[in-house]
């Protein structure tokens, strides 16, 4: 076979709709040295990852920790351990990452019941509340920021609507964690999960959750501790949840005290995801948030002064990602590869019925950037250009400037 | 909350059953900056990692590839996606994770079919071929090596039982593969998965998985396309795969030249698990083994030349893990503690009916080395010494120079 080099990707502005170029201080923490899972710096370092990722939820949940996967491994640990086969699970579709609820939580056997908005809008309130009467299910299951049309689904009410309903509140937050408000306890939110390679400004493979008391109370309720290590005390409960690798009461067993053995801990995504969440806490979410808005309104307001039009309701739009429909006699894919061929400037394209229609122009994480919004603008005028497109001369860097000069 | 600082381990030599010091190389391939997931440049790493991981599992198999998450996620990936529910899985239980495999096929729903053997054994293959035809399983999933116990199942004979029944074989190399033989194509294995936190040097996170082409077609017949990304000529076929995460036929499309979204790869931990592997590839597979088989020798030889004796049947010892009884009035935890905390070296202790009465050493990966080898038996004499017993001064270190010297 061929020799193969070393690792050496070449140099890359990510400014798509995620994963975005990681925080240098993040990858460098993940080169620290292994340490045994046991060892009592291993598992102060958990400690202090659940303590950090509280901050990042604005909870107080005790169980608070990371899933071991992608963010959609924690969509799916989730999903799997609060639903049974024959439970029905109301998932409010707006873009690509509902319909990815609804697949997951069938093949956890829910009945699932979709409502839809078209892409680009977001639900009001009362059109949850009247689906979550009219279904009457176990768990409301809802994405709150859509990369595939940018939208950031509004949460504050759906929290009282499901205690007064007695359902359960799963929040998908993966695009949207630390770019745009998230309030876990205020908003009554009882299950939400991320993933690192959005705002959180790290490397995918590491799914942070947040589990409320009364979600605790059901995976509690279906706890079966594994064969092999399970003590006499352990009685088995209700209907074990159908994954091992995804069985949030054992994973709450091995970051809890009882420390049981689980997996074995991703050790450097561990150390990533704990900086990752350290430098934001450090920064402040508030300040996190007020970034990624002055940041993805400089951008928004710079795609729109070279003459571009701007997909979706803009009230709701995710401060972190924008979508710019492709001019009329630009081939989209051209123009992309020209970005990143030229320029090393990744941009995105989107998904369904967006595909090949909008570009996707993200601004998060460590990208959320002066430099990194500015650059980008200035190459995309000249890829329009090279396009046959007439974009107004300056106009991007310029709105951009005004934004930030205000 | 109080202020963490950054990530600083303190210095460890991990010389335990698992995870081990990672190869510093793995660590800096972790470190570089992260590119798209379509990128030219990151489709190129991923084919690469593809044809290094089948020299590393000796096959030809087009399907090898990562699963994103732990060892234990590679198992799972493997078995929900060929077990549907009501399926027979026939599993030789000769330690701890044999009970994580039937277990985990449990949750899929299986008809569990165990036979066992006392710890510190292995099968013949003829107690496994009569339990073939006994049971007629639709898969025989079995461990090749299990740390808890140290032992290595031989496979060779398997792969023809299996087809002569119409059976799939699954096994499950975390704890073996790169240190100890194994040949998936010439031993006739349908699946096999491992992990990077032992033989390969890298830290926990990402389970290289390959799959015959027979096995291949099990998982196609119930291939569903996730809605949302779906074509027209994606028509869904048989029992839907109860993951999502997890489904091999999904995560084949996005590895495979339909590149399908499915998760978003977790481009680190792939930096890393193609550095592993090129750096096993490199060295040969045979030299790697025979590494292993060396310092594992080393090792033995030294625990035994400090008077210890040793679990379990030698004949079928995996060569990166040795477990040594505890002696009489050591307190176990204690020793392990002073090694920790005054040398610096962790070594493990063993779970169920070995918990408390073995010390579990490994020398693999990185650490399959002689100082590593030399400097654990210098600790470990110094602390038995300690604990108030008598190892023969210098006599692990020597016996340990008379291997490194034949």
């Amino acid at each position: 076979m061929p020799e193969f080099g070393q690792i050496h990707p070449p140099a890359r502005l990510l400014m798509g709709p995620g994963p975005v170029t990681a925080d240098p201080r993040v990858l460098r923490a993940m080169s620290a040295p292994l340490i045994g899972q046991y060892d009592p710096a291993m598992t102060a370092y958990m400690n202090e990852t659940m303590a950090l990722y509280r901050e990042v939820f604005a909870t107080g949940n005790e169980q608070t920790f990371l899933v071991d996967g992608t963010s959609r491994a924690g969509i799916e640990a989730a999903l799997v351990s609060l639903v049974e086969p024959g439970d029905r699970v109301l998932v409010p579709i707006f873009g690509r990452f509902g319909h990815l609820l609804a697949e997951i939580a069938g093949r956890c056997g829910a009945e699932v019941v979709t409502i839809e908005v078209p892409w680009g809008e977001v639900f009001a309130p009362e059109q949850i509340e009247e689906a979550v009467v009219a279904h009457r299910p176990k768990v409301l299951a809802v994405v709150q920021g859509d990369t595939a049309t940018t939208m950031c689904q509004p949460l504050a009410d759906l929290g009282a609507i499901c205690r007064a309903h007695d359902v359960l509140l799963y929040v998908d937050a993966t695009a949207s964690l630390g770019g745009n408000e998230f309030r876990a306890d205020d908003w009554g939110v009882d299950v939400a999960t991320a993933g690192l390679q959005k705002c959180l400004g790290g490397p995918s493979g590491s799914a942070p959750i947040t589990i409320s008391p009364r979600a605790v109370e059901v995976i509690e309720g279906r706890r079966h501790v594994e064969a092999g290590i399970r003590d006499d005390g352990d009685e088995a409960r209700g209907r074990r949840i159908a994954s091992n690798y995804f069985d949030l009461a054992m994973i709450m067993d091995y970051w809890g005290e009882r420390r049981l053995n689980h997996h074995t801990e991703a050790t450097s995504m561990l150390y990533g995801a704990r900086e990752c969440a350290r430098l934001l806490v450090a920064e402040g979410m508030d300040a996190a948030v007020e970034r990624h808005r002055l940041h993805g309104a400089a951008m928004l307001a710079g795609v729109q002064g070279l003459g571009l039009s701007v997909f979706g309701d803009l009230d709701h739009k995710m401060h972190n990602v924008v979508a710019v429909h492709i001019p009329d006699g630009v081939d989209g894919d051209r123009a992309r590869a020209a970005m990143l061929d030229d320029f090393g400037v990744e941009i995105g394209t989107s998904f369904g019925p967006l595909h090949g229609k909008v570009w996707r122009i993200g601004t998060m994480g460590y990208n959320a950037r002066k430099d990194a919004v500015l650059l980008t603008l200035a190459a995309l005028e000249q890829v329009l250009r090279a396009e046959g497109t007439s974009p107004v001369p300056g106009g991007g860097v310029a709105a951009a400037r005004e934004v930030y000069a205000a």
